[in-house]
């Protein structure tokens, strides 16, 4: 059993297309996770991850923080309390719309071998 | 996509032993997820699940309140913004060691068919 704060975990600039976002890997495949991650993003006010898909689901939970969830037609604000759930194949994109960091976790399956 | 605020899903009553422990079930294999179900716990302030274990694994984020959870051996104190993991098979319990309800997400695979 491995029990931490998820801030004892190193944030890394987040890849592909991000600006101003930060990702924490808390609980991974190197852990022994056997089937999915856990990641934790911080979205800072000006940033957004990019619209985009991919052949796996996103499972988030909105901790902290206003953004907005589009899926390039259609913008839903989001707030703490929040789930937010992507298909697989379906366009995403996060951005902070507030002045506070927008952190949520958000949880994928480990990639096919 | 979906999005909702998590009190928006109906709280059941946890089985199994759980005492004084509500379960939301926010994704689900019903909804169209793939690979793993997000739920989230409300453990009363006398409430505990049973010490138990199976063979799959958790993934947990702790949002308000305060607890322990314990494999039966060494109980260790968690809070919001931590994380618990523990590995298929593993011995496991979650308290409530305070005077608030104790939240946490707890996600886990889908049963293999």
């Amino acid at each position: 059993m491995e029990i931490f704060n998820y801030e004892t975990v190193k944030a890394k600039d987040a890849e592909g297309g991000a600006h101003n976002v930060k990702v924490r890997w808390l609980v991974t495949k190197d852990m022994g996770a056997p089937n999915f991650a856990m990641r934790l993003f911080e979205v800072e006010p000006d940033g957004y991850s990019p619209l985009h898909r991919h052949p796996w689901e996103h499972e988030v939970f909105i901790l902290e923080g206003e953004g907005v969830v589009t899926d390039g037609k259609k913008a839903t604000p989001i707030k703490p309390n929040d789930v937010v759930f992507t298909l697989p194949d379906e366009w995403h994109q996060f951005k902070n719309s507030g002045k506070q960091t927008l952190k949520f976790l958000c949880l994928i399956p480990h990639p096919k071998q």
